[in-house]
């Protein structure tokens, strides 16, 4: 399992990634899933990755060594494309590639073809944009209103998303909230785990802001654990149990109860 | 989609469920998902049931209507149980012949057979007991580990149950708990809706506690919602940015960063 997660606001890109990897419960390594690819003052694009390890793998391996345009024979790789649309067009075309070769027969196993890919980043003179490109090569991009995406276990870690981000959240907040929702996702799902690795780009930095590996024992992020464990517990026990009756004595037992409140 | 949980504490247990059914999400009714069946001072049974409408319709029916036992051609309903235990097998032999007559056409269908319902309760001299009965008609039983047992949409509404839910929880706290739960799931889930009913069972009384349907404009229900929210608000806003600091300038930019945190 994976939960990686991009958040777009004014003032920049966030991008975590977990970096667990699992063929069952009984075989679990470590493989970073957010990767860069910049050229500061050019270019910053990050990768982030969930699905089949091998489709993972294969589709970074062509997006470094280029795939080939049908129509003119040019090799295109990610470091050279000219805009963020393109950067991810090249990305779906990776995938639909890795799934030309290994689509039919991983089609016929339990896990099937599956990848996801976040592509966040700034080209040249483009904007700062962040996309999500699915198994089908085809890709959604994140909006001032709804600035986040996310792949792989993203249920668990969507709440907080839904409720503190918005566009004009600033960068280190984004960042705080992104930990925020994988410390949910990780505590839920043994199939995410620690180290995170993080990513921030400040808008129009070309360059990459913070980007850092998050270990198991990091101060800060233990303490948002512990913090927000606290918080949630406090905010919980500070809500008054429910007033409501209980039923009233001598009701008719044999059909089901169906009383409304007030 | 539907979302119910049960919570079996020392002093009693507790029953929710949504109420929304849909077909698409065009196709949206009002459909209760849990059912009463009790005789004050005999039996408290309540069923509380996820999956496809029809299948569950039919599982109660033939719990109201009986089930024929093979080897004795005796009729047995679910009022007649004589434990808890039984109640459950029973459960579980009204889910297997549903599924004998509608299973191979609905697994030829894209929904397939899907059904699971959680059945708590207690019947005269047995212990209070919350079970959920899968699809095949086997089942799992809460424990002083494990006390709360989800159906439906769960990953949303499981964090809170984790952190908060203990065996030692009181009763009124464990429905507030869950209601808490209700409301992550309906927030994230559209096909999870109001109304909502609550059954609360204190143990050893063999009858209903409280068996409420609490509506959208109910106010303890609605001021939750609202204290929940400002206090997730306030614990994300207590918690301090991040203190990684800024890739340094002159950085070899060709290469991937893989800087890690002290």
């Amino acid at each position: 399992m994976t939960y990686c997660c991009g958040i777009l606001v004014r003032s920049g890109l966030v991008m975590i990634g977990d970096t667990r990897t699992n063929a069952g419960l009984d075989n679990i390594a470590t493989y970073r899933k957010l990767h860069i690819f910049e050229k500061p003052g050019e270019r910053i694009v990050a990768l982030a990755a969930a699905g089949n390890l091998a489709v993972t793998q294969a589709v970074l391996s062509y997006l470094n060594e280029g795939i080939e345009d049908p129509e003119t024979g040019e090799i295109k790789t990610l470091m050279e494309m000219p805009s963020m649309f393109k950067a991810a067009q090249l990305v779906g075309d990776a995938v639909r590639k890795v799934r030309t070769v290994d689509g039919p027969s991983l089609e016929l196993s339990a896990s099937g073809f599956d990848v996801s890919i976040l592509v966040g980043g700034q080209i040249g003179g483009g904007r700062l944009r962040l996309f999500m490109v699915y198994r089908a090569g085809n890709f959604i991009e994140a909006t001032e209103d709804t600035p986040y995406l996310q792949i792989g276990e993203h249920k668990y870690g969507k709440p907080i998303l839904d409720r503190a981000v918005t566009y004009e959240t600033e960068l280190l907040d984004a960042l705080k909230l992104g930990l925020i929702s994988m410390d949910s996702t990780m505590r839920s799902n043994l199939g995410v785990g620690m180290p995170i690795d993080i990513l921030t780009v400040e808008r129009d930095a070309l360059r990459a802001d913070r980007n850092i590996r998050i270990e198991q024992d990091e101060p800060y992020f233990h303490n948002l654990r512990e913090q927000w464990s606290t918080a949630l517990r406090q905010a919980h026990l500070a809500i008054a149990r429910p007033p409501y009756p209980p039923v009233d004595d001598g009701h008719d037992a044999s059909v089901p109860l169906h009383r409304h409140s007030a």
